[in-house]
């Protein structure tokens, strides 16, 4: 083939170093390809573990790794801090911070955000969860509701301070109320002299019938029962109709809460637009079978920036596992591009399994056949999370938290910070 | 005396949890009086650690602690995350987020910020260290300049953006630039392909004719020459009269510069303008041989707020030691008054010595008669830092990390956080 008597080492382009374009990245180290990996954020963030810098239990460092440290070792790779800022499917050239990166193989991998659904106005005042920032911006606001609550004179509002609302029930939102409930319950409740933090009403708002609506019945209602014994007040067939500064409106009526957290839609980035490409309603591009855009078997799209449907129709969820693959899976069909060898077969996801941890001893495991709750589920969760860490130091930091929080009750980095204006 | 005899328990306002207010307030948990103790943040901040926030090695949470949770155990302290808004000295109160607090006793341990000696706008390009969120905004700084640099075109720009420049080569000026030059020489100097981290110059101009000019010159010599083997570049006897978003104007000509770091004045918080009190030229408090205030036996100031005189003239230096040492004092005059004791004698400063580190294996310790240098005194420096840590969680965490960094010659806290607009 013509590409593996060239010469010249073909220049592979990723753009986003999240499970997905990382792990294309390092599936390529041993080729003749030079990779250039452009993301806009200096790290590669570990999403699952976000809701627990968000609730103060870890710090951003022990879940974020600098993506240039990752590929330190890999000669083969240069990386850059940048946006991109356009895409030239005919020239095969990419723009971003300033530079103009032509490629031969082009990997987008640039993740999702939050959906609401045609009200981009609610963002600001229920935050979701998807990189660090957000996950400080929501401790802070978390922890000054309590800060508030204890100095107000006006019983209201103090009970207004105290809502926390969490809309959507899948995995984060169910973690985010659970861990929420366990600050107000054990962590802070001998801090404060006027407030009771046990009193803190959390609510968990789900427009289906039920908690976890992907996961089988039985482990639903599991967590909605454990849910319900740490405080959780679950609100499910609830629809959100508005939301502001001051609360939430819903389908069962308004409710006055100074805490929003949107945990709600996802909405791929924006490269269907980028590549002027199909995609679904929720801007997913639809990827070939092999994971390549229609028209460009030079150009492909991964994680939850694509959508591909198996042979029964299938999509593969949007979650780190599936990314993972789908990076595997292009590195292996640019490597055999490369190398003149027959492409892979079609992409197909393998899915391992669902978990989501409810709180202290407790969390809901579904690897079929096996599920697991309770004390079983919950260190399954455990040791499966600090299994799925990179790199030694940040397995040994999050488990001597998690060791020393689960012993006192505590929570370990329960910091304010950012709430000064910064350059 | 009146005070012991009434049965209304005394109120004691403290304003600031530094290293002042804090230890103030500890000293009086067994005391019959009710403590309130104000601050703007909801932590407490190991200052004397904070570059190594902003050099990467240490993360917040690991040299900060919410201020209710030390005070937890102290049933008679109520904390508020508050501002201070007024003192009104004829009716003994202070307001402060919204609530009007009234004391027996009012003690001000509000600190100190930088001071750019009348020009403010320099603050903005060349920011100081005094809080978290400083540090998180230097370290953002400084990494992203390398990461700037390797996508930069321009090799004029690329030696810019690698020239960092600290103002001021007191102790925290020689602790940042030793730990810059330490991340340019071991920590980045295999992460990029198209810059040498190991050329950026690492630039520490001092106003006087050496570096820790308050340091014998025996160890002031030492720590020259140990920078300069690190890659430092001193300009001693050197001013800066100029600073803006691309460079440093000084005494000796222009640097230009991408990262700048502020380093050199301190001016104390605005408590003599609150109190309408006489103050020196750095803003401090002159307050009475006991602490407080001339005509308000009832009112403190402390730490790096005050200044206050021994008998040969001598004032006590703007450090934790200091600070800590007149917030006991207070808490022992206060309890003596409320137990209708004698006071104690006039407040005397007890230094005990002065330490800086220059990077790894290396500080200068001058506790007399013994002085210290090398690997003797960057032992000491890192034991002494461990054990005025609080709590045994931040001890093992940071010596966790220390030693990790030590073997790895790596930094553990390399993000880039906080570049988004937050709310």
């Amino acid at each position: 083939m013509a590409e593996a008597a060239t010469k010249i080492r073909p220049r592979v382009l990723i753009v986003g170093a999240g499970f997905g374009g990382l792990s294309c990245a390092r599936a390529l180290k041993h080729t003749d390809a030079d990779i250039t990996i452009v993301d806009r954020n200096n790290h590669h963030c570990f999403q699952p573990l976000l809701y627990q810098v968000a609730t103060a239990a870890l710090t951003p460092s022990q879940i974020a790794w600098p993506i240039r440290a990752l590929l330190r070792g890999q000669a083969n790779a240069t990386t850059y801090l940048a946006e991109l800022d356009a895409i030239d499917l005919q020239k095969r050239e990419a723009s971003a911070g300033g530079l103009n990166l032509s490629y031969d193989y082009l990997v987008l991998a640039t993740g999702a955000t939050h959906s609401y659904f045609g009200h981009d106005d609610w963002e600001r005042v229920a935050p979701g969860l998807k990189h660090v920032d957000d996950a400080t911006a929501i401790r802070r606001r978390i922890l000054m509701s309590f800060e508030e609550a204890e100095l107000t004179q006006d019983a209201a509002e103090r009970v207004r301070l105290l809502t926390f609302v969490i809309v959507g029930a899948g995995p984060t939102g169910v973690e985010m109320a659970g861990a929420i409930a366990e600050i107000a319950r054990h962590s802070l409740n001998k801090d404060f002299r006027h407030i009771d933090p046990q009193h803190a009403r959390i609510m968990l708002i789900e427009g289906a019938a039920r908690v976890l609506p992907a996961y089988p019945e039985r482990l639903s209602s599991y967590a909605a029962l454990a849910l319900a014994r740490k405080g959780v007040d679950i609100r499910a067939g609830v629809t959100v109709t508005g939301c502001d500064a001051r609360g939430v409106d819903t389908s069962a009526g308004r409710i006055e809460a100074a805490t929003t957290i949107w945990a709600a839609g996802v909405r791929a980035s924006p490269v269907a637009t980028w590549l002027g490409a199909a995609h679904d309603r929720a801007g997913r591009v639809l990827v070939q079978s092999d994971l390549s855009l229609s028209g460009h078997r030079e150009v492909f799209v991964i994680g939850d920036a694509a959508i591909v449907k198996d042979g029964d129709g299938k999509a593969a969820p949007g979650i780190a596992p599936a990314a993972k693959q789908m990076g595997q899976y292009v590195a292996r069909a640019i490597r055999a591009r490369i190398e003149g060898r027959e492409p892979p077969a079609a992409f197909t996801y393998r899915h391992y399994g669902d978990l989501a941890t409810i709180g202290r001893n407790d969390a809901v495991v579904n690897i079929p056949p096996v599920t697991l709750t309770g004390f079983m589920g919950w260190a399954f969760w455990s040791v499966a999370h600090i299994y799925f860490l990179i790199g030694a130091r940040n397995r040994i930091a999050v488990a001597f938290n998690w060791l020393w929080d689960y012993l006192t009750y505590q929570r370990g980095v329960r910091l304010i910070l950012g709430a000064r204006p910064q350059d």
